[in-house]
């Protein structure tokens, strides 16, 4: 399947009753530190606190009647686990979701507030996905993947489509890479609606696995450490050749870079964003002279950190 | 002097090109929880952080260009002090601010970014007053006060007429009383803008003069405790007849309830608000049946908090 500027713009329409649109902030002081003029496309204000709300809203409501009633399933421990209870809720079908032991109680809760069912099995991979099976297996329930998914992807791709309509032609577009979901959506939306812009991906160090990915050619799994916890995972076979295709740079920054720009973001624009977020924001300030005097969006993908988490990471850079 | 709605419209028009138009924002969530349904009004995406970027620059432009190039003097230990910095080195006239040596390091920062001469004296009123007449009698630069002054009132008022603009007819608006500038600008501009408003007030316990002070009929002094650090002062002479005959009711907080507030915005708004400025929706909580129902505007007066000093409250107030 290929992703059209028509999938992405049906996919807009889909899902915006459902959905925020988010507001674009800048920063004067940002702006004078980075040597750039940068707006910020807020997704730590969409629904549930992050851009997944987007690709999960879209992915159920692209499932047939009959499919969608038989429920919507995932192992995940993150944002996209209260992303899919949330779509799951709104559509009042159920939802099934797999999720490690070791998940903290606030993510738990944030499925169980939609309604969700949470199956709880080992934190390994295997595990989860043997898990995952047996609950389709039970069910009936559609998986719905957090990133490897056109339909998720689609989704995705709106928040850029959106950045896009409201501040109209930029030199780049900055966002994160985990899985690749909102990366491929942010590429398609920028090649499709501002087909000038480049598109660079920030990576944390830790998990610098689609930076090893695109010199080798293939999807390099991912050591998975530091900071950026909802940036851990490798690509996946649908987000690789999107990425390779159409990514000009993914630059990797360390944690105490995304610390930094994460404590920037909150002293000076008031706003919360959590780590993996402050990734984009830090790849610009490790390479400032690339975007000198440049019209720069960065998608803020989420603002869901817990605020002890929080305090401890300033403490820890400080 | 009055305040009319013109001195308020001209005071608007005077200040535009400085400042920020502050966004909206609601949180289906905090509605849920307080049973009713609340806009926000962020002057903590104020310039300088907060609604003292307002007052701080009409006072300023309101001055004969004679008094004005001999430059602006202040005591304060908060955001006023920023505020007039700012509005100084935007109209290239100097500015003296008096602050107590134990002020916050951050608040030191911003009036120095700005070109603000910093005097610091003991942080009890007599020597902040003594050393803000020794410094105006040698440079005569012009005090402008953080709340008792009428050009100050004026600018603080122009966030209420923005929201009252934005969002429409709303029940009940709620701001927080330090000083009473903003309050008695918001009580001001209620009345003209949208007379069928009533506003409340929020105080905190350890600070409560303004409560004692519409109990008494004069003006009490403030004991000066707790977290709220922007609502220390008492009222004055200009500020307490607007309140005494326009505010609705004052509503005290515990420190304990400020803070759980102004975690229940971190976290759900992913904004950064600071203590003082929690307090009017600590107070709508705390009576939560008054408000039942209701459209319920409230002013988030800053956020202007070290992130550290923020890290220990939340943690103290676990």
């Amino acid at each position: 399947m290929i992703i059209s500027k028509e999938t992405i713009e049906q996919a807009h329409e889909r899902i915006k009753p459902y959905i925020h649109r988010t507001p674009v902030l800048g920063s004067t002081s940002i702006n004078e530190y980075a040597g750039c003029n940068i707006v910020f496309k807020c997704e730590n204000f969409q629904k549930i606190g992050a851009f997944k709300a987007r690709g999960a809203m879209n992915a159920a409501l692209s499932l047939s009647k009959e499919d969608l009633e038989k429920g919507l399933a995932t192992h995940s421990s993150g944002n996209h686990a209260q992303a899919l209870a949330r779509a799951a809720h709104f559509l009042k079908v159920p939802s099934y979701i797999v999720m490690p032991s070791t998940a903290p109680e606030i993510k738990k809760r944030g499925v169980r507030n939609y309604g969700g069912e949470i199956f709880e099995c080992e934190p390994a991979l295997e595990a989860r996905e043997t898990t995952l099976k047996e609950v389709i297996a039970k069910t009936g329930a559609t998986e719905i993947h957090p990133f490897n998914n056109y339909e998720v992807i689609a989704g995705q791709a709106t928040a850029t489509k959106e950045l896009i309509e409201d501040i109209g032609q930029l030199d780049f577009i900055l966002a994160p890479v985990g899985g690749g979901g909102l990366l491929s959506g942010t590429l398609l939306a920028a090649k499709y609606f501002s087909p000038g812009t480049q598109v660079i991906a920030g990576e944390p160090e830790g998990a610098d696995d689609a930076y090893r990915s695109l010199k080798s050619g293939k999807i390099e799994p991912s050591q998975a450490k530091g900071v950026g916890d909802g940036l851990l995972t490798s690509l996946g076979n649908k987000t690789f050749p999107i990425i390779r295709d159409h990514v000009k740079e993914i630059i990797t920054v360390s944690d105490r870079e995304i610390i930094a720009a994460m404590r920037m973001v909150w002293e000076r624009m008031k706003i919360i964003i959590e780590p993996s977020c402050a990734v984009p924001l830090a790849a610009l300030f490790k390479e400032k002279q690339k975007f000198s005097g440049k019209r720069v969006g960065i998608i803020l993908s989420g603002g869901n950190v817990d605020l002890e988490r929080a305090c401890r990471l300033f403490e820890e850079y400080k």
